[in-house]
Formats: C-alpha cells, sequence, structure tokens
C-alpha cells in the first residue's frame, strides 16, 4: 500500500511537472514572438494552453482520488494540497501567456513604443523564477524557493518602470497611446506571472517546512 | 466521529462565509470611496485586507487538519478541496480591493475623467456576484452557481467598453491620461474580482455534482 502510494505521488508530480512545461513553452512562445516580432509564434501559445488546461482538469481528479483512497497525513498531505494549488496557478498562468499573446499581436500590428523596454530582459527573468520554482518544487529545495521570493520584488519594479516610462510617452507621442497601452498591459501579464511562481515558492516552502510564510504570519501547521 | 467531523466541516464554511463577508466590505470600502470621492474611506480597506489574511492562514490550517484527521470521501472530500480553493481566491479579491484602494487614492488626488464610466452600476454587478457566489457556497445551490457565471461576460464587456472610451479620451485629453489610466485599472481590477467569484461558483458546481465545468470539459470526479 505504501508503496502503491509513494507511486502515485511521484506520477502526480511527473503530471505537474509535464504541466508546468507547458507553461514554460506557452511563455516561451507568446513573450519569444513579440520580441521577434513574429505574429505567427503567437499561434502556439493557444496550442500549449489546451494542453495546460487538460492537465489542470486530470491533476484535481488525481489529487481527490489520491486523498480518497490514501489519506495522506503530514507531509505527504501538505504535498498534496500543494499540488492542488499550484495546479491553480499554473493554470493561471497559462491564462496570462493567452493574455501576452493578444495585446502582443494588437502590439505588432502598429507602429512600436519609442522609448526603450527591456522586454527580453525582463521576460527571461520571470521564465528563471517560473523554472526555478518548478524545480525546487521537485527537488524539495526550500533554499531554491525562498530564492525565488527574493526575485519578485525586481519584477514589480520593472513594472512600475515600464508603466512610468509608457505614461510619459503618452504624454509626448499622444499617436502611440495604443501601443503604449499594450506595453502596460504585457508587463502587468508578465509580472502576474512573476506572481504565480511566488506562489508556487511559497508553496515548496510550506510542504517541506510545514511554515505558511505567506503574509508574514509563519505559522505552523500543526499536522 | 461522524457527529465531530459533520461539526468541524461546519465551522470551517463559517469561516469562510466570515472571511467572505470581510472581503465584500473590502470590495465595498474601496468602492464606495472611489465613487463617494472620500479618500478616508480607503483606510477601511487595509484593516478588512489583515482580517482576510489572517483568515486565508486559519482556514488552510483548519483544512489541513481536517483532512488528516478525518479522511472524508466523496461530496465532503470535494467540499474541504473546494475551500482550499475558494480560500485562495478570497485572499486574492483582498488584495485586488487594495488595488482598487490604491489607483483610486491616486484617481481621486487630480481631475477626473470626462466620459461618462458608470463605475456605480458596474462595482454593484460585481458585488452581487461576489455575495450570489458564496451564498451558492453556504447553501449548496448549484442553480443559483450557475447563474453567477452567467453574470461574467457582462463585466467582461464593461472592462472592455472602459478601456476603449478611456483610449478615446486620452487621445483627446492629453492632460487626463494619469486619471484615464487609473480607470482603466479600477475596472481591469473589478474584472478580476468577478473572475474570482466565477472560480467560487464553479468550484460550488463541482462540490455538489461532482462535475467540472472548467474549460468545457464536463469531467467526472470519479470519487
Amino acid at each position: 500500500m505504501i508503496r502503491k502510494f509513494e507511486t502515485e505521488l511521484e506520477d502526480l508530480k511527473d503530471k505537474i511537472l509535464k504541466m508546468g512545461g507547458f507553461v514554460e513553452a506557452a511563455i516561451e512562445a507568446s513573450t519569444q514572438a513579440l520580441i521577434q516580432r513574429n505574429p505567427e509564434g503567437f499561434k502556439n501559445v493557444h496550442a500549449y494552453e489546451r494542453e495546460i488546461n487538460r492537465a489542470h482538469v486530470e491533476i484535481d481528479e488525481c489529487c481527490l482520488k489520491l486523498l480518497a483512497l490514501q489519506a495522506p497525513l503530514a507531509a505527504d498531505l501538505r504535498l498534496v494540497l500543494a499540488i492542488v494549488k499550484i495546479n491553480s496557478d499554473l493554470e493561471r498562468m497559462g491564462d496570462q501567456s493567452v493574455n501576452i499573446s493578444y495585446s502582443g499581436e494588437h502590439y505588432l500590428s502598429k507602429v512600436p513604443v519609442k522609448t526603450e523596454v527591456n522586454l527580453p530582459q525582463i521576460a527571461t527573468q520571470v521564465r528563471q523564477m517560473v523554472t526555478e520554482a518548478l524545480d525546487a518544487f521537485v527537488k524539495g529545495d526550500v533554499h531554491a524557493a525562498k530564492q525565488v521570493l527574493e526575485k519578485d520584488d525586481a519584477i514589480d519594479q520593472h513594472k512600475a518602470d515600464v508603466f512610468e516610462k509608457m505614461k510619459a510617452e503618452m504624454q509626448t507621442h499622444p499617436e502611440l497611446i495604443g501601443s503604449c497601452l499594450d506595453m502596460i498591459l504585457i508587463t502587468r501579464n508578465l509580472e502576474r506571472l512573476a506572481d504565480h511562481a511566488t506562489n508556487i515558492a511559497e508553496d515548496v516552502i510550506f510542504v517541506y517546512t510545514g511554515r505558511d510564510v505567506r503574509h508574514g504570519f509563519g505559522g505552523d501547521s500543526g499536522t
């Protein structure tokens, strides 16, 4: 019975990692299509999103079955609950990638903004946070998860910087208002992707330490 | 043992409803402060958010304990897992209310936009969706939950309308760009609140029918 539970849990972790791979691919496809000004590339994002949504439903079913049939305890129970939450985060990351592809398609059809925005750098940092959060999950690496949390402020700062730059450009180049708005929305979507990576990292810390680091309360699970 | 489980489950439902009450209060406080142009009102939002964050950690702990000690099955298990998810949604609704208060404070410090935006109507519709989703949860009312899902499109449409109106106003009144951007962000926050209410309604449908209505797959839980 124990061996069966461990096998099922490993299977569930594999499913989450495969879903995470689709999420990484969706982020990569949407940001690269935008950066390389290749609107064709956005089409792949929708294919990845379908896989993400399929995995979302399947993983929730697996978690329910595992809880019902195996009734795990302590760290194992925390792991299954974390998977339920990580599953939700990954699904919403698929939505954000699709949002980037919509704003990106709109953006590429118009005159680009004049102010320099280092989208490749922001996109790379966000993708790294996502990859590192998923790696921390699969390795149970609390230290790596904490490092992900520390990177979130830099992305918030990028978002705020781009917002101010675009506001200024809209004043001086009213003809570029549409493009500036797209750029604002795209960097907000990237920032939300980073937020979801942060949520995943917080879940990893909770699974492997039993400590809830959200909201600075630092409570113990007691189980 | 069964009686104890039912008592604990009722206790957990009460906690979610109390948290939901703080979320409703946070939305009410942030939108009313904005509509009545009373910046003092935004202060209450932060007090409500602290209560929401406290409840978020506490409810997750209760769910873990309930799963560990009682190992519920079928509909009871789905209910506890739904509470885990609803808890996350409510916490993020607190964040959205805080975001409205930040943009709202900024907005009230400047010249208002000229184009008419029916914020009271949008805010009322969003608050109704939240209240109806929580009512559907407490009553286990699948029909009411489905009605919440049907209301989401209207909010998406409001968001899109405001976006187009503000884009046009920024072109004709570049001096109001800052205010127009605030209005865009505020309606996006309201739309995200409606999305979270939709998530809650989907969870209610899943708990009481065993059917996963997300992504149009309509899968059964099998437990």
